[in-house]
């Protein structure tokens, strides 16, 4: 790939590059640890019990707490960058992102991505590429599974159009694929005076919104280190002396940030939330720029038990977070258009203690 | 408690929602690691060798390096802000805070607090609530004890008064109650070179005053990823979008940013005050904000033998927190009134070897 | 030393504080941690595979991810500061500096320095001293020689000049003296898909150059905290209310803050890079500043076999940081005048797998 780039460095590759079926094994592998899990506090504020004390979680039947599923996300998402991303024009979407394995400090992962989709736009100077992506731990186990796509661009608008392939993606991950990174826990033993919610899987109705409350200003430094911790290496986030001359005139935020700003959020009032079981689909429908304030509210699209599964339910959670507007009204959509304020449209499943 | 609020989420507590004698078993607990060492450090450039080095701390009695007593300390205090003071005014002072077991990476932390005191203001739209709380490891072993009072929002203004209690509190920890968290060291191995300070115990001198010399200048990114490491969800540091319509119109700095700031200043004059064994008083005197260089002096209020201990001695101190000024001239108080430079008026006691 | 100074603090040392022979040996010993790694990784970005992944270090043949070179480096420099350039007009260069032993997560490390140099300057208001410093471990193993001068104030300009000695310094740091911190590797096992690099030690030929592509934006809050947690405590570094009326109106960016920079960028372009095995000279051409986009392009000097190692090789490398200017044009000197963009000339050794 990339035969015509300079002969050491990497200009990523375009999409002339990916072809049906092609494999990429992404550098860097990635040794995660508690530094890790204190940097990623330190920027998002998570409070979710299970994830913080070793404590609460071996009491629950955890070997020790778990890193934050959407750090796992990161980690992995970040390694796809030098080889999908890196001329990307914008994220599209995700769907079928399914958490396998829960993941320990100490565990290295790695990402493969496998091409499975290839759209070439009608302007002929951008196509579209779908990718699955694979995290591993140091075993070779499966820890994340997801799909994304991508608008990057063509070296060269001549470059003929491969044959066209738009894959088929769930609309939703199968209630019957989740909790395979969440190992059996014991509902009993779960203090919810020490995680901070009395509100169990069955104190959530379907149609119930929530407003999040609060609010987290984003700064330049933060989402640089956030971003770098996951060695995502796409140059819109880092770089202000070229994006003073591009299209925002600043630099953007990596879109996982928000998510994770989101996530972070909804511990008021989602506090035993306490897995990221699957995403079903995202869309990163505004750009978020440093020195604005994130605010999030979520709807309860669906509730479920686990086949076989006792001790944990699930919840389907549209989660939509917005810059610069609080959420107590909801804002979302009118007709097909999103409110101007909203910046991520997120639809996932949590597992909650039964 | 809060049983007008929305059903899901917590506004936090108002005044009207404390009586005596309750006691709050906070969320979220957690297990602390070289991973908030690390981010502590580069927050603060602390320089104490008992806490940096594993070394240095095994070679005097310490089974590895214990935690910065503040770090511990705010890990304590952010778990009680969600329930104590998120709809707090002010936070207007500690009292009686006693160190009591030294804290070491991998353990976890838990806080609970009880309301001692409670006096509605005369405007009747505000009271203060006197709570003690403390810190405990995973083995239910306090760590950390103290009383701080804050002045809460009613809900409402024609709710009644509740009864008025104010508690008496010590206005220094006894000298006997200090030392508990710091392990019988060997003073003839604590190495004053690597200390970088030749000076012990008996070389400090009642009356004397230390101007501290440096000062750090704090960034918004670096105020909010220490008070979110902390999982303090006080919402005024974290939120410019509602802090721009507020009294400041920006972010305040939590207050125990401050207190940090001071203490790792105070290195260059007592560089072997190894350990915060108490805290006898400390008053927020003005606000600070990013931007803001921090300064600090130092006097000697008090020096005292530990009964029993031959290893270290103990100074009262009153450390003096300044914002862009100087403190080669000491500025404090004219009359009752504080210069307007001062931000902290701390009074604690250290431990020095001997 | 210092004996005008105030009693307990330290104003640092002026240029008649040093003597020919003087050996001091620096506070604060520290031991790095896996939080130190996490928090360099977010800093920096760095993603060079054996420090990475501990999977990978160990199929190569290390017992575990060892720390980053230049993180050790900034450690062992770190201690320094408080005794030698707290007083410092300028940092004017490096050499002879060689890496030694692999450092690990857990490692206690301490610094020595020797006063090897003194040069009082014409104008009679400073001196150079040259010091060779050294790290050590918590067996007293080295890890690091180095020798590094500076241009430091002296206390009255009346002060007797000390006698002139200006030591001999290599201007490149012999092969035969490379590669011990570097474990004998199994080249086989080094796997070029997941360093994200084909291009081994024989890939590169003399005088082969390189554009890194890339630009990292520098934030305040980035090299404060940086600089932090190396213990670095040049107040020029942190003080925005001293240097607003200083030379520059601002606080100035650590010299080795652009030292990590450059590296972490030549990551695109050596990636297999993996070990800075020695520093024959570096000069920080002009002042790096918050706000900067930083880019670099490497040169490479020199290629060669260490003595009895088959596993590995070295390239002699120039890597040229500039700010605010990409290197696609590798800008450098017209004459003797370097580039006015250009902020780092740094002359080092790497190795790479053969």
């Amino acid at each position: 790939m990339s035969e015509r780039s300079a002969p050491k460095t990497s200009p990523g590759n375009f999409f002339e590059d990916f072809r049906l079926g092609l494999e990429i094994r992404h550098a860097t592998p990635r040794t995660l640890t508690t530094g890790d899990v204190a940097l990623y506090n330190g920027l998002f504020g998570a409070r979710f019990a299970v994830q913080s004390s070793d404590a609460f979680a071996r009491a629950i039947g955890y070997p020790r707490a778990p890193l934050d599923d959407l750090l796992v996300f990161h980690m992995v998402f970040g390694k796809t960058v030098p080889d999908i991303s890196l001329n990307a024009v914008a994220n599209l979407g995700y769907a079928d992102c399914r958490f396998l394995k829960a993941v320990y400090p100490g565990d290295t992962l790695h990402s493969v991505s496998e091409v499975i989709g290839l759209k070439e736009n009608s302007n002929r100077k951008t196509g579209i590429v779908y990718v699955r992506s694979r995290g591993f731990d140091q075993d070779g186990a499966a820890v994340l599974d997801y799909v994304r796509w991508v608008m990057v661009r063509k070296r060269a608008e001549a470059s003929p159009a491969p044959d066209e392939k738009v894959p088929e993606l769930p609309k939703s991950v199968d209630v019957a694929k989740l909790g395979a990174a969440c190992p059996p826990i014991r509902p009993a033993a779960y203090d919810t005076v020490l995680s901070g919610s009395s509100h169990r899987f069955g104190d959530y109705k379907t149609g119930e919104r929530i407003d999040h409350l609060d609010g987290i200003t984003v700064e330049e430094a933060e989402h640089q280190i956030a971003t770098r911790l996951y060695q995502n290496t796409a140059r819109i986030h880092f770089n202000q002396f070229a994006e003073s001359k591009g299209r925002f005139g600043r630099r953007l935020i990596y879109g996982g940030h928000a998510i994770s700003l989101a996530r972070a959020l909804t511990f008021n009032g989602l506090g035993n939330a306490f897995h990221v079981a699957a995403i079903n689909g995202g869309r990163h429908v505004a750009p978020l720029f440093a020195g604005c304030t994130v605010f999030a509210w979520s709807e309860v699209l669906a509730s479920a038990e686990l086949p076989g599964r006792k001790d944990v339910g699930a919840l389907r959670l549209r989660t939509v977070a917005t810059k610069d507007r609080g959420c107590a009204d909801f804002p979302f959509k009118t007709g097909d258009e999103y409110d101007p304020a909203v910046i991520l449209d997120l639809d996932y499943w949590v597992l909650l203690p039964r």
